[in-house]
């Protein structure tokens, strides 16, 4: 059976507008009232509508403007010096699509920023730079290119940059719409501006990197994992193994999620990071769900399919899929294999019971595609 | 240490705009970028900014419009014939509060409406009338004055009143804008418009209603109570049973919670719903939380203080708390208690770790107050 | 295909034993060590094999011994005055089936015990008496006739009969010879030898005996449900509720478990409790599963087929099926129901994965039977 | 306040007995019944009374009687080729320790045992041999000395060792006694006798041996690890680096646990498994708790105390430690770490809320101790 979006059926609103109606609708509007059936179909439409649009950055194209930021504001002044994205749609929200928020900060040699607090949870995935460095709750971890790093929610931070010459660029990822939408943001300057860092740097990682943990941690009740670093060079080691053992995902080739070693579970609760590989011999199918993700590109080149549009992406590029939209991936290389990074609003999703996924039958399960005007 | 919340100060952004500065923002926005200390302030605030204002609804002047729909509209062409309240600042998004809705439904003698199902989460609280029924997932309900029933996400569901001469108004509460800012939003009609219902009237009530279970009942998986009614008699009894016990919340007198009986949890994944009942001796003390509220007078009458606010209610008005909104409550009768009917978004703050609560310390806990203008 | 159970077969330990072998095991004995292949079959046998066999325990004729331990020693110096039920196959360990314990304790008028505390869990049903009292953690609670009540484990308790005239006799079930399989008792006389009860009795019952629960109970950690007693009118009248809404089980007929309103398991972490109404119209069919039951006959007569053998029951009746053993039952009244309150260590079962089920094929599902010699 | 553990007083069992209570008790046999205070001090002790007395196996006595079963019995007559540790309290049970049973399999080059699969849960630590391997669930792992590799409960399983010239021993680790006591046991042959194993080796390995998991894991409900086997390479790493991070356990030293990826527990329901590094520097202090343990040296020499009695230990030696008893250990090299594996019932104590535990107070921690006689 076919199903029906049009809204001149029974089971919508179909009322007819009269000057009677009109004048009862002024009545309401008095007592901080309305009638339903004037927005109805609007509010409960049959399917997502959301109004972030599918969009893709060019890092060839964002990159110069970042490292112009650098010697235009000061890094103090500015809070954190940061090319934030935008969508389209949501440009009043701040959002890349969503309710997510992603930008890039650049971080000069020798730079260190001030700590602060914020019920936003925040992620960091590395694009340029070897020295950067972050201190979360007492803890100094050391990032490097492709490193993926978290500062949960309500966890003190600051960052900086110990190299000498060059600047670092890492992708931040946060979910500072989806906080405001509820109604929950809170933020606190470091009442000393600097955190005193334990005397082991990537003390986190040395302690729940493996599949051992240490025994006695059911100590741990924070809603986050208490693993912060995700090193690239072991990432990329379980995506090679994984694709040993298995065929992957047919919408997303072999896909892993960045997980919390004390659950199994995302590393925060309001957001989930992924790491895909595309081998090069085909391209993915396509499908949609509920929930928004933004990637980047990690390694290799190729494209993805969204909505029926083709866009091209290179090393360091971001894109992203809003909620319900069809996508699919393929890499173009003809012999190496490409690494997508992404982020998402999946454990929103699926604490709310807000997941849904569909994939797409017709043509092999793959669609048609245009280039983006 | 009193925290300053001047953003005149290291660790919030203080750009000083130039024409070089204006300069490259336009270069940012042609990529569809912006540089977030422009914005960084406004969208990461200090502690929440609700756009929703405290609000109150008084029934005695909603209820001559609420039957005025009876026979303005057709409920066919309405969909539902509902009145809605909306928060003065949240008109674009049709909420009471947050991104919670609420309205006044009005259902003539022997009216039925057809079925559908969306991915919002509906609940209702009845205000008037006694031959209300509703079919959820297959399963007949009635439900009289003050009965609680929900209607939870995903599930088939109609309405319809059975009595030969009265109308019926229930409050319905659903997380509409919810659903829609997160882009989740689903919808259908019933390829039949109406269910066959089983045999037995209200089946979850006699299978789940009792502090025994049906065993095996591990083989419910859905995210939602299986319990679809809350009768008002057992829950009155519940809350004078509790005050024997109990007493109860500094700030909300003896306050239950309706929870699903094979979890403890909430009744539904977006929204939880609550039963206070409020001594005539004493006022609460005021706290404030992350999370949105909408009370609805059960019984009794007095008034609750709000950001300073002090609003008077009597039975079947309705009020909301937004956010981090200080809130105290009094029962003004003298040797009668007063009860309310209160529905939130706890379950989504508890799910993102967005729960925050605070006491609202000075003045003996009571907050000075004012008549709204 | 049908399992053969022949130990003569590949995959099962078939060694022939030689003078040779003979020195070998007392050379291995000497190091505390010995050949696995000379146990290997009886300590890994294809199914079950429990030492416990069905027993019934007669009302009518233990209730005598009962009411004649009550003159003969005194409640103080007996520590509890109680008549334990022992399976012929587990009087080594005093358990009445599997690693369960059973007894009838009986207090005079007046009598009240001293207060202690263990590791055991325990739980009660009421049989006879109307003055009975138990104080658990504080908290005083009255039983009568056909309660359940609870008393998990490592709370205070200590217990009395307030009547003026009437001895109490009520049942005991605990897990000691659980406790002690596994090397983990511990027991404690309380220093003050008497509890000093809360001033509200039963206020467990208030607070949690029904589908509210108070507002905040995120706060209880313990491992066991806050409600301590569960009387006997709502819960047979959940029965001929659940009775209305459905068939019931084909083996059990309608049955209920006795829950944890916080968490909908069970009672406690080693027991779980059930109550289950028989129709007069037919018997059920046979199952079998791991997990040890004793059921006790609340109202009605009846019998109960155990591995072939009849067991005709009536009120205050106590019997037991061990592990694996085939079972179904019978209500022997033509138009009155038949009531079976039975406790068993089911939870243990799931917790270790040791949980499995199979449902008897042949016959139209009933066992022929015969009555035991 | 000192406990005292005195069976005469008040709120112990302190009945004298006298010839009219032994024909009480004769009355009381003929129906299958007892009275509760003859053995109540008995089966309600007042702490642990562990049947299992501390045991330690030297590995250069038992090698060579191991080694002596392979021209002795034949794999496929034996079942397995195993000698079993029976702790000298509960040979009647074939336990090492509580309900645990420990062995050494031995196997010779070129042998393949035959499939089966049991409720018993199995897990396996490699102490000699190369060419070990085993099949579980189709899934074939190949394992190396000291690996770590599991069998949980019901998967189907086969072992064997394609060394063209090397035996090889691991330890066998079960759950038998459990099982056994609980009257959960069953036992199957592989109706082919062998399983078709997948193409791909250790691929349990390859798909769950990071911190990343395969997106969509939640597929699997199964109740233990989806990781099969835990190589020592990474697992030593993982001791080294927990030990740059931390001080580590005042009983213990640096410890961990084998952990479930998608859960962060115990790797099977009823057993966990540690491994646990001890710096030459220092003895740990005493402690005792709840449950079994059963402890083979990895790596070092060094010693542990148990229950006042000093046991030696180097490589391959297993010991035991009874529940309740207090343990320390020692290294005993002056500069090189030492490495114990150990298995135990964790799992049990803390589904069934049995774990307690305790420190040793006196004396610095360190209980003083003899050599056992």
């Amino acid at each position: 059976m076919t199903t029906s979006y049009d809204d001149a059926q029974i089971g919508r609103a179909r009322v007819t507008e009269t000057p009677e109606l009109a004048a009862y609708y002024k009545e309401l509007e008095e007592l901080e009232a309305g009638a339903l059936w004037t927005v109805a179909n609007d509010i409960e439409p049959w399917y997502p509508q959301p109004r972030s649009v599918p969009t893709h950055w060019s890092y060839a194209k964002l990159r110069p403007l970042v490292h112009k930021a650098l010697p235009l504001v000061d890094a103090d002044d500015a809070g954190r010096r940061v090319v934030m994205l935008t969508n389209p749609g949501r440009r009043d929200i701040s959002a890349a699509v969503g309710l997510l928020y992603t930008g890039l900060q650049i971080m000069g040699p020798g730079e260190a920023m001030t700590a602060h607090r914020h019920q936003a949870a925040a992620l960091r995935f590395v694009l340029e730079g070897t020295g950067a460095w972050t201190i979360v709750d007492g803890q100094k971890l050391e990032v490097g290119p492709r490193d993926f790093a978290i500062t949960p929610n309500g966890t003190w931070h600051e960052h900086g940059n110990e190299s000498p010459d060059t600047p670092c660029i890492w992708q931040d990822g946060l979910d500072i719409p989806l906080v405001n939408a509820l109604d929950a943001p809170f933020y606190e300057v470091h009442p000393n501006l600097h955190q005193a860092p334990g005397r082991t740097v990537n003390s986190s990682l040395l302690t729940y990197g493996a599949h051992l943990l240490p025994y006695g941690t059911e100590g741990w009740t924070k809603p986050y994992s208490p693993l912060f670093a995700y090193p690239w060079e072991p990432t990329y080691e379980s995506l090679l193994n994984l694709a040993k053992a298995s065929e992957g995902s047919p919408y997303d080739g072999v896909i892993m999620e960045y997980t919390n070693p004390l659950t199994g579970g995302s590393v925060m609760p309001t957001m989930s990071a992924h790491i895909q590989l595309l081998r090069p011999d085909q391209p993915t199918r396509a499908h949609r769900h509920t929930g928004s993700v933004i990637y980047t590109v990690a390694k290799g080149h190729g494209y993805s399919v969204i909505d029926g549009c083709r866009y091209d992406w290179a090393e360091g590029d971001i894109f992203c899929v809003p909620s319900w939209s069809w996508h699919q991936h393929a890499n173009m290389a003809a012999s190496d294999d490409a690494v997508l990074f992404s982020f998402n609003d999946f454990p929103v999703m699926r604490a709310l019971a807000f997941h849904r996924e569909e994939a797409y039958t017709d043509n092999d399960g793959r669609q048609p595609s245009v280039q983006p005007s």
